[in-house]
Formats: C-alpha cells, sequence, structure tokens
C-alpha cells in the first residue's frame, strides 16, 4: 500500500480530504476534519426543499443555500473574525413577517450568486469571508429533486417527491432517484475527489443527505476512478420517518443496493448505535471495509457526533491503514 | 486662525472630517472626502421608512439601515476584495415574492444588530468587512419619524408625518420636527463632530436627510461647540415634493430658520444650480459663511455631484481657509 499521508503534518497542511453529506452529519465531519487538515473539500447534497432553503430555492430560482452555509461555518477561521462572520451566517431572522427563519447567509450565498453568476466562486467569496479551512462545493450545479419509493407498513407502496417528504414519510426506503435522473457534477468536486488522499461518507440523513452523490454519475465515477481511501461515518441513531426501525447494517446493504460497485474501507460506527457487531461486520465486508467501533457520540444522550471523538477515530483509520493493522470488528468490545 | 490640517497628509491620514446626511448626497460627499482624507466620520439620518429599509422597521423594529448601508458602500476600500463585499451589499433580490427589493448590506446589518445588539459595533464589523475609510455612525440610536407641516398652494395647511410622506407630498414644508422630539444622540457621533477639523452638511433631501441632524438636541448642541469648520454643499436641483420651486438661497434660509445658532464657514454651489448668486451670497452671509462657486456636477444633465470635482471644491474651500483668502461669490463668475 503506498504511503499516504497522515495528521497535519509540520506544514500544517495534512491530508486532501473530501467530505460527501449535507446537514448536521456533514457539519460534525468537518468540525472533526479541520482538527487534522487544511486541505478539505466538502461536497454537498443541493436538494433540499424546506425551510428557508426551499424558499430561497422556489423564489429565486437558486440551489438551495442552507447545507452549504451550514458547511462553511464548520470550516470557519477559528478567530474573532471567523466566529463573528460564522455567527452572522448563521444568524436567523425571527418574526411575523416575511423574513422569519431566513438564515443570513443564506441571503448572502444567493446574493453573491446572482452578483458573480458563478456558483463556485460564490462559495468561495463566503469562505474568503470566514477565513474557511478548506473548500464547499456543491454536488451538482443544479437544484435537484430527491424522489422515492416508500413502502408503508401494509405493504402499500407510494412514490415520495421532495427530500423533505422522503425524509419524514413513514415506511421503508426501496428506491431512491434524483430529478433530473442525470444531472451535472460540480467540476470542481469531481477533480477534487480524484485527486483526494482520502473521501469520507455520512454520517447524516442517510437517504436525502449521504446517498443522493451516489446517485449523480459524474460523482459515483469519480469515487471508482480516484484512489483515495473511503471512510464510511455511521449515524447514532435512526431518523423517524427516513430511516425509522434501520440496524446499523441495513445503512450498508442500502448504499450497497443504490451503488453496488462503491468500494468502503472503513466503517467507524459507535458501539452504542450497533446491536450485532457480527451482523455489521459482515456487512462492512460486503462493501470491502474493515469496521472501527469507537465511542464518537457526545455520551449526552444526543444523537450528535463529538468532533473531537471523530476526528480520534479517523486518525485512528488513518494510523490504521498506514500501519497496515487495521482494526477488526471485535477488537472494539 | 489656527491652521488645520490640509489635503492627505503623508501619513495617509488627512482633516478629521465629519459627514451629516443621508441617501445618494451623503455618499457623493463621502466618495469626495475619501479622496481627501482617510479620517471620516459619516452620521446618517435614520428616519427612513419607505422601501427594503421600511419594511425592516417595521418587521423587525430595527433602525432603518439603507442610509447607513450607503454610507458605508461609499467608504469601501479601492481593492477587489471592498470592492466585490460593497456590491454584495448593495445587491438587491429581484422577484415576485417577499424578498424583492430587499438590499442585502440592510439585512447583514440588521443581522449583526440583532446579534451583537450593539448599533455602532455592527456598523464597524460591516466597515471592516469592506474595509472602509472611516466610520459610519446613526445620528441617533432609534427609529426616527420625521413630521411636517406642509402649506399647500391654496394656503391649506397639512400636518404630514413620515419622511417618504414629508418628501413626497406636494406643497412648501414649513416646520419640521422628530418624534421622538428629544432623541438621543449618537455618543460616538457626538465625539466625532466635537474632534473633527471639518464638519460637512449636504447635500441631500433638504428636509429628510440633511436637516434631521440639526433637530437633534444632542447633535445641534455639539455643532455649537465643536471647533471645526463647517462646509454646506447645495444640491444640484430641487427635488419635487420636497423643495420644488426653491431658490437656492431658500435652502439657506430654511435651515437657518431651523437651527438659528448654526454657524456655517462655506456654503458650496454650482453655478448651473444658482439663479441669483447675489442672493446666495446674501443669505449665505446670514449664516456666516463665504460662497464658493465651482461646477461640482457630473455636467452630463442628471442632477448628480462629480465626486471629482466635490473634493477639488472641498480642497479649494480647505486651502482657502487655510491661506484666509476665502473666495467669494463674484470670484466665480
Amino acid at each position: 500500500m503506498s504511503a499516504l499521508p497522515s495528521l497535519r503534518d509540520a506544514r500544517g497542511s495534512g491530508p486532501a480530504v473530501v467530505a460527501l453529506g449535507g446537514g448536521h452529519g456533514l457539519s460534525a465531519t468537518l468540525s472533526a476534519l479541520r482538527l487534522m487538515t487544511d486541505r478539505i473539500t466538502a461536497v454537498v447534497t443541493v436538494a433540499d426543499d424546506g425551510g428557508s432553503s426551499g424558499r430561497l430555492r422556489d423564489e429565486l430560482g437558486v440551489l438551495p443555500p442552507g447545507d452549504l452555509r451550514m458547511a462553511l461555518a464548520a470550516l470557519c477561521d477559528d478567530s474573532e473574525w471567523g466566529r463573528t462572520w460564522r455567527d452572522v451566517l448563521q444568524h436567523r431572522f425571527s418574526s411575523d413577517g416575511a423574513l422569519d427563519r431566513h438564515a443570513v447567509g443564506n441571503l448572502l450565498i444567493v446574493a453573491l450568486w446572482e452578483l458573480l453568476d458563478d456558483t463556485v466562486e460564490g462559495l468561495d467569496w463566503v469562505g474568503r469571508l470566514l477565513g474557511a479551512r478548506g473548500r464547499v462545493l456543491p454536488m451538482v450545479s443544479v437544484p435537484l429533486r430527491i424522489e422515492a419509493d416508500v413502502v408503508h407498513a401494509d405493504g402499500a407502496r407510494e412514490r415520495v417527491c421532495g427530500q423533505v417528504s422522503v425524509a419524514t414519510t413513514p415506511g421503508r426506503i426501496e428506491h431512491l432517484r434524483l430529478e433530473p435522473q442525470d444531472p451535472p457534477a460540480c467540476p470542481e468536486a469531481v477533480a477534487a475527489i480524484e485527486a483526494a488522499d482520502w473521501v469520507v461518507l455520512g454520517p447524516g440523513s442517510w437517504y436525502t443527505s449521504v446517498m443522493p452523490h451516489l446517485l449523480v454519475p459524474g460523482l459515483r465515477d469519480a469515487l471508482h476512478r480516484t484512489s483515495a481511501r473511503t471512510i464510511l461515518t455511521l449515524n447514532l441513531s435512526p431518523e423517524s420517518g427516513e430511516t425509522e426501525g434501520m440496524r446499523a447494517d441495513e445503512y450498508l446493504d442500502a448504499l450497497h443496493a443504490h451503488a453496488p460497485e462503491l468500494r468502503v474501507d472503513a466503517v467507524v460506527a459507535d458501539p452504542g448505535a450497533v446491536d450485532d457487531v457480527g451482523e455489521l461486520g459482515a456487512a462492512s465486508e460486503r462493501l470491502g471495509a474493515r469496521l472501527l467501533l469507537r465511542q464518537v457520540s457526545r455520551g449526552d444522550g444526543t444523537p450528535l457526533h463529538d468532533p473531537l471523538r471523530l476526528a480520534a477515530a479517523f486518525r485512528d483509520v488513518v494510523e490504521g491503514f498506514l500501519g497496515d493493522v487495521g482494526t477488526r470488528a471485535d477488537d472494539a468490545r
């Protein structure tokens, strides 16, 4: 195995890591990665159709900016300047009127898009404002709709459209699709995946934040082509509607069903979120991955990843691979 | 006369200048002043109740940010960074929906106010973002309402409330008032006036941007106390509603009627906007001022001040005062 760059090196740069996802899950990953490297590229889902993002998408015909804003916020420089502008971007108005719940960063990102007429350049300007460690890119250049077949408890099958509906309709999601079906992958995202040392998927809303990337042909092909190692971080708890009742190993099988050629090198899971380590180990092997069980939760009962523990788990993966001493499922018990 | 600092000196600082006003008139003044000095403080009217500012004021209960935004934009650093963020701040959304015509900078300023809970600190952060040459302050810390008695052509007298109504109701404005009547002057604005070398009033909407400052007791007292010299720049054309049919000298008389103790050192007027130089010279003398007639318009037929010509006129005033060779009205003909 060729040597990969390890943790943040003396130059303060570190390995090139691409994180795919959206929402709070991606923010947690980015908060962890920034402890390891400055060479971060976030590739973000753009299928949101709810909240401030959904309203901006409807009113102005733009990409939903919310997940992009959260990713940028997670990468802000740890200075008074970076933190202040992060807080401004994350600030939401509260009123009885038209601005209620709009996030200021969403408005700022959209303004840059309209002004510069270039999605990536607009995000780069926000990144510069925040002194962001790394770059945030949309997975594709057009707003997406997510569609899914949802199988209800009585066996009835329903076609559900839109990220919010897919995420909240009770039932088992059987087949996930994008509309348009063959959206143009962001070229800078493809290039980043191809040049990466590591690719990180998850955690996050499994069907609406993590898996959409694998349905974009240009991104899926780049993930097949790249020599980067891939880490998959599992969620800490199922989400009502989207993954209600799913076991940890079923997350992997859902991924495999939608992207059969995807090879994963390491699966990171919290022991507290795994009922059957044997099943999860087997599902990991079906993806070609080793399983690393580590506490990555905050441990306060909330289903939230702790950036420091997640960074430590990523380090264990990176160092394990470097030393070729992968951690097996049963090591952790 | 004590020596005053002249044009931008070797340290790149220049004289301390406070510009009072609002809207496009204040922007023109600031665009001119930045050619002369980095020590600029803009003290801005906060009585606007129309447009994006009026909607924000109504929806969120904040100071109207629009005139503050325009002043900040005029002071932006002349670099790609400063110009880009200026353009973002000045960008307005265009849609059939709730965001239509909202200026992005208004939203950003309000967000900083809500986040920091400090009006001046919020504006200073936007100034830092723009690399602004100088500082922008609100004249008072509370939103104002402007009221006026308007005398119609048939002699009927009407009480008109609100900046937009005062600015657009046809008729002669006789008595201008603020609500609240004794608003607290922004302490930083008072301190800037007291420490200034020069104070500049106008151009701008005479009753709704220029004169409101003189109705704030704290600012009026500071203008009486300061040892700064005061320059008054007249408008290039009357504004329909507000100053329709007013002669140049009547601008000065209106000012004198509302602030009898105000001493002005120089009146800058464009010869093309003056019908009767003798009357204007006499009105200037009633304020204690010398009259400087210079082309300060763009000269393209639009009633807009040219920043370079205005800067040249300010320089003539400053150098004239320094050398104690004031320009008289009849010098310009």
